[in-house]
């Protein structure tokens, strides 16, 4: 390693170093392991400009071992993004620039919040499809001349536990399948995790594996020698499938317990941390960088780039005055204002007499929306014959098109939630699907982005035990309470296509992640449902008749039941007021006095649901109020298995007749 | 194909096709594209006797690609399993033998539940494990005689999807790791999903990976051929690794449709099915299975297998009479009885000032149950250092130790799940260990647990946001939500060491599957907490002094907190009782009289807990009364943390006062 270069990645180690010792807490093992590979790319590939960190056309780094935290904030400073010595020392204190693992939106320069393994990885496919998409949709020549808004790449470092999770296979999977050759993996491979030597557990040959998975690979022997990082780094932006660079390294490098999981997870010691700064020659001071190691740093980077960003703006500029509305408007998405796709193509009215899957209608309205909103993306783990969330004229997204809207995610549902994290990063509405009891695969995927706060839209159909003959684990009993329980995220499960074009038009108008749950069964048009009510989440959808004798809550399939049931029993005089609850989440929102309103204290309420309705029992006065699905369905036919598990038109009706009758 | 395999490989076929017509749903193509890979596994292979399914040393066989079913079953019927004509007329109907997709327990001959794919996959390798440690622990040489009671395989037969899914990956990594050579994967490679051909999404070298992976691949070109996948078959058995072997088929051979995802989901045209019929030489009557056909078939199985089950037998019962008791207690429990860990070396009473975190108490309390039970094996996913479930005397599970008892999971929670699964299948007591926020990884495996009631135990530490500095990625907020919500599963949030050790009792004494869920942070014991009454789910661990102007229901951490606050209270005359709920769920299923006795009707009740307490609103009189936590958290020091998400004491004491006093 030349002086120069020595002097700067020491210097971002002993500063992570310093935050770690400061905090008591992070993890010292990456910082010492990874320090060259994060300096070569930053050094000297990297496209981004520390002074705009919303550069559309930057390149996009994701720290997917999350827990090097601290090595990313020091090259973050190091670089000269908006983050100070003063945040470094604020690691893992509340409110500062400098959380425990990296999270979007607080840290300038941070493009993905991580953390749990494996996520960062899987996202870094959803932002490469996400350039392509972009390149091959917006770069044009105009007048003669050709604009190339887009031309990045995305980087990862990730280490061996992100390579040991499921979700990296299946996201590496597809890219090789995409050939994303704008994604470049960098794998900090250190033989050591949290729990000791990876002998134990990941003795895979990674390399020949993602030769397998059809990746370009390249091997870099000794993690210490930045030339070779930096040769590697070149190598890998000529090729034309995304590639792999397995750095060899060693955890905790320069510690006195180098190479063992010990510098994983806990601080080292005073006299480590002394020994070490000897070791590299750097005084211990703490948070006390050499000035010539920061400003060569910030040389190095602005004199790669500071040109390439002063055209790509001019460039931007006038692409921008040629360019039409519509692509206009599309550039303000882009640039993160409020998303606001064009959805004036949803229907006006509908046929009274309109009874079909909730699925179907879905497809239907998701195809009226498509062709005005370029910046609608997204597909299903396989599954789309079924949630009918296939863009008809769309395109198939693919090696050999770029320009599709139909993403085949294969049967990966968990990577499919995390590449749609990485799609809607780059401000493109997008929405993935597959059947509700597959949502569990997800789960992880969802809560990130909920955590990030992205408008993501999970499309979640055959939603209940009504799907029948393929058996309970195709029958989703408890999907609803898990996914109602992710905070920041909305839950709307409509009962009619008028509730589902409200729940379309409020989730296409938020900056948060919507599941939409739908139907396989038909359900008939509601006369009294509202779209425009759907955003307060439930209201009156049929009014008693005469005296109130109680209010059945219902969702999705069941309002049809409710208010059929409801109807029959007010000629033996009960009255019954049917309110829908297309969506939970919405309701607890709304105020006490309108909370209120609908359902008023002192009258018995029932829920009715075909789910086990954790998370409702907040509205009845006991349990015999709930009528839901608490077990696990069976294979039937969809009508012995509603009676199996008490759930058919007659049982409801007169459970509700003798809850209500007194 | 010989005249006399053909007939049987055709008569499977159609009564295949039979079947998924008569229901009029079900997956055909993959009943003519795997037929004769089942049928020469069955024929020639498997070691099974069709009248005594539950066979110790019986070869295991995992329909992975669980839309099967069909296939399966007219495959066990032919073999002559219990399952009659009958049976299969009726597949797809409610209570019949013959669901929609496997279900354990349902069908002689079903060894695992299958339907959500990978998870078949990712349990064998479970029970590969499970093999190799009890071949290893309990095959001896008594008096000079080799008794080998274990010597069997694991065989499984996946689609595409299931080797798409994640979790297959973690699992085949872990197993080539491992080097399970007693694990046999039969791979039906069609090329085809459900939504269209692979080539969209699924393009790896498939053997290629698996080589990768360290595993033995074999690839037979042609999928009709017999005599090749016997070949591959006697090879794979004769590895020292896992073994793969892709069968190249066709799916929906024969059918008008073959070779496209219409014949994957849907049944075929009754012109189809004639077709298809005359093709095969077979008559189109449904159900009219050749009786040489079955005769041959079960001709083949019985001549190969009786002479070696009777032999097993023998060999059973002299082994049993000269081992010793422990060892026949064991075999009581792989038997399937009543598991029944011997817990007599748990502590018969604790140090009042016991102050320590549950993960440690219970990490002691494994290792005091680990030594007299050789039937209870676990491990982590790459996190025991900091979930403390590690057994000291147990050895690390390797390729150079099958009877380590200690299981190296890796970062693959998923397949974790999945392979507990599988160990559990065999009556071996088990579990495996992570952070609680990352316990939506296994989500979908955890489901498989509770769908066949597995007693396996699922540790999840790190409980809260008070974990501070890590951050919201590793703080749970609606993880307890979501899994208190499965059927089935029982979660417990003790408070103390007592209450941990009544957890540890009970779930050790039931036979379905359990959460843990334990701090890290240090709880000191509480005077009248009782582990008895853990099996409750809720109690009065604090009485009110005097009059009750309020109960406070706690679970974990918190319990200490309600307890510390209701005391200080008192002495502004506010009578408080505190109620410790370790489980919802059993606390649930508690008579109306107990639930009145310590939460009466009338009394305010505050629910105080450091989740977002879905499912526990039922107990208040409205949202005011929940002390919870309802946003994703911040990374900061524990107590910043706390103060930042208004669960500090000062303000929960405040809180609680203010909702009490008038």
């Amino acid at each position: 390693m030349n002086p120069i270069d020595k002097k700067i990645v020491d210097t971002i180690k002993v500063l992570g170093i310093d935050m770690i010792d400061k905090a008591g807490s992070g993890h010292p093992g990456i910082v010492l392991s990874a320090a060259p590979i994060i300096y070569t790319l930053y050094s000297r590939h990297l496209k981004i400009n520390p002074k705009d960190d919303k550069w559309l056309d930057r390149d996009r780094f994701v720290m997917s071992a999350g827990h090097g935290s601290a090595l990313l904030y020091s090259t973050l400073f190091m670089a000269g993004f908006d983050i100070s010595l003063e945040d470094l020392k604020q690691f893992r204190q509340i409110d500062s620039k400098a959380p425990g693992h990296p999270e979007i939106n607080i840290t300038p320069g941070v493009d993905m919040s991580t953390g749990p393994l494996g996520q960062g990885f899987a996202s870094s496919v959803g932002m490469a499809i996400a350039e392509k998409y972009l390149k091959t949709n917006y770069n044009q020549k105009i007048n003669n001349t050709q604009y190339n808004i887009f031309d990045h790449n995305i980087y990862v470092l990730c280490g061996d536990g992100d390579l040991m999770e499921g979700i990296s296979n299946e996201a590496a999977s597809l890219a090789g399948t995409l050939k994303l050759d704008n994604l470049i993996v960098l794998y900090d491979s250190n033989d050591t995790s949290l729990d000791g030597k990876t002998n134990m557990t990941f003795t895979e040959n990674v390399l020949e594996k993602f030769n397998a998975l059809n990746w370009n690979t390249i091997l870099v022997k000794n993690g210490e020698n930045i030339d070779d990082i930096d040769k590697a780094i070149t190598q890998a932006k000529k090729s034309d499938k995304p590639t792999l660079i397995e750095v060899k390294t060693v955890l905790g490098r320069g510690s006195l317990l180098e190479g063992t999981n010990k510098t994983h997870g806990a601080p080292l010691s005073k006299e480590d941390i002394e020994q070490l700064k000897t070791k590299l020659g750097i005084r211990n001071i703490p948070f006390a960088p050499s000035n010539d190691a920061v400003n060569e740093f910030r040389n190095m980077i602005g004199s790669r780039i500071n040109s390439v960003y002063d055209k790509w703006n001019d460039m931007y500029k006038e692409y921008i005055d040629l360019v039409g509305n519509e692509t206009r408007r599309d550039f303000k998405i882009l640039n993160g204002e409020i998303p606001k796709l064009d959805l004036t193509n949803l229907p006006k009215k509908f046929d009274n007499d309109l009874e079909e899957s909730l699925r179907v209608t879905n497809g239907k309205m998701l195809n009226l929306i498509a062709p005005t909103n370029k910046l609608l993306i997204g597909g299903s783990a396989d599954l789309s014959s079924s949630t009918k969330t296939y863009i008809n004229d769309g395109g198939d997204f693919s090696k050999n098109n770029y320009k599709g809207k139909n993403i085949w995610f294969g049967v990966r549902e968990h990577a499919m939630g995390a590449i749609l994290n990485g799609i809607s990063l780059y401000n493109i509405r997008t929405f993935g699907s597959t059947f509700l009891s597959f949502s569990d695969y997800l789960k992880p995927a969802i809560r990130m982005s909920a955590l990030m706060n992205l408008p993501v839209t999970y499309v979640f159909t055959h939603d209940s035990i009504n799907i029948g003959e393929d058996g309970p684990t195709h029958q989703p009993v408890e999907q609803l309470t898990m996914l109602r329980s992710i905070p920041n995220l909305t839950v709307y499960r409509p009962c009619d296509a008028k509730e589902l074009e409200g729940c379309i038009i409020n989730l296409n108008q938020t900056k948060s992640p919507s599941c939409l749950v739908l139907s396989r069964n038909n359900v008939m048009l509601e006369e009294n449902s509202n779209p425009k009510k759907t955003e307060y989440g439930a209201y009156v959808i049929k009014k008693e008749k005469g005296k109130l004798n109680g209010i059945i809550i219902a969702t999705g399939s069941e309002v049809e039941l409710a208010v059929k049931i409801s109807l029959e029993l007010e000629n033996k005089e009960i009255g019954i007021r049917v309110v829908s609850m297309p969506s939970l989440n919405l309701f607890m929102k709304q105020s006490e006095e309108y909370k209120n309103e609908i359902l008023p204290v002192g009258v018995k309420k029932i829920v009715l649901e075909a789910s086990n309705t954790i998370g409702l029992e907040q509205f009845v006065y006991g349990e015999k109020y709930l009528i839901n699905v608490t077990n696990f369905g069976v294979s039937g036919k969809k009508e012995d298995v509603l009676k199996h598990m008490n759930f058919d038109y007659e049982t409801i009706k007169s459970k509700i007749e003798n809850l209500l009758k007194n």
